[in-house]
């Protein structure tokens, strides 16, 4: 039977150790989010990018003639406006303290759809580099210069947005496992 | 202090736990597995339906000419190859119990390998199918459709593929954070 002393002192350590938990996942979370707020920027700014190629000049050429340019632009907005409502998760999480969905449903929600939607960029933005290189050869370049300059910025962006929603669908990887095994998103 | 009666338990307890981690282990071992061959198949399969287009007509038109194609068929015959080392990998952990590299490497290099070939093989796919898209419009595929028809067999082997890639670089990063946990692979 343990003595008085001893429990004290074990409450003591459980304690210390949880705020050290909550500590940790706060500066977890405040990654999580800048990760989230530069996604969304990125892929915001992509999406304006190819939105407005077609009216920076009168000719007949447009971004919506091209299936891989609509892909591009369909994924850049979806990815912004997820990024932009992941943005207000993290945001209450860091505030509250608590999940806006319920735990096991949140955990998973983010690393399906980060993993998904990763995947949808990249290969939309493949998909894009490889009709740009395409237009490069035609004379459609060649007379209309500033629809390609502006098409590449746009996949570019998008690039550099994928990369950030990568590296948040690790981190979001990472919590399902914890909730896994620990039963909560903490992961000490 | 402890009774002989209990410690005894305890200790069939531990041996228990670890007889069913060990089995857990080893059926997780085994899904990795099918995995990897499901992988180096199919991607193997990609790479020779690719390579095999310039020999089977006679014409002047052969996937090298075209920069999509080349990417296609090399990232393949890189998953096959990566694909064929892990199954040798696999094969040895089920066998012998223990990893062919170090632990804390192999667990990582795994991880890193998967996630990075995955996107490898998603970006060169989705490029393979803009570019299979485009000849479509041009006389290219009217004069030589078998060209056409290979190259659209090999990128959607291609696709299978990452599928199968996808779900290992999953697995793998489970792997990745059980170490993480307990310092071992053992997720139990």
């Amino acid at each position: 039977m343990r003595s008085n002393g001893e429990q004290s002192s074990h409450h003591h350590q459980n304690h210390f150790q949880s705020t050290v938990s909550v500590q940790k996942l706060r500066r977890f979370n405040t990654l999580i989010l800048a990760f989230r707020v530069s996604t969304f920027c990125l892929s915001l700014a992509s999406s304006i990018f190819m939105l407005t190629t077609s009216s920076s000049n009168s000719s007949s050429i447009r971004w919506f003639d091209y299936q891989a340019f609509r892909f591009v632009l369909a994924s850049n907005a979806i990815v912004a406006l997820y990024s932009f409502f992941e943005m207000g998760v993290s945001v209450w999480e860091i505030s509250s303290g608590a999940t806006l969905l319920p735990e096991f449903l949140q955990v998973w929600f983010d690393f399906g759809h980060d993993q998904v939607f990763a995947y949808l960029l990249l290969s939309a933005n493949s998909a894009g580099t490889e009709l740009a290189r395409t237009l490069k050869t035609t004379e459609t370049c060649t007379s209309t210069n500033s629809f390609c300059v502006q098409s590449d910025i746009s996949i570019a962006l998008g690039f550099a947005g994928f990369l950030f929603l990568g590296f948040s669908s690790l981190l979001s990887g990472f919590r399902v496992v914890c909730f896994i095994f620990n039963g909560s998103r903490f992961h000490l």
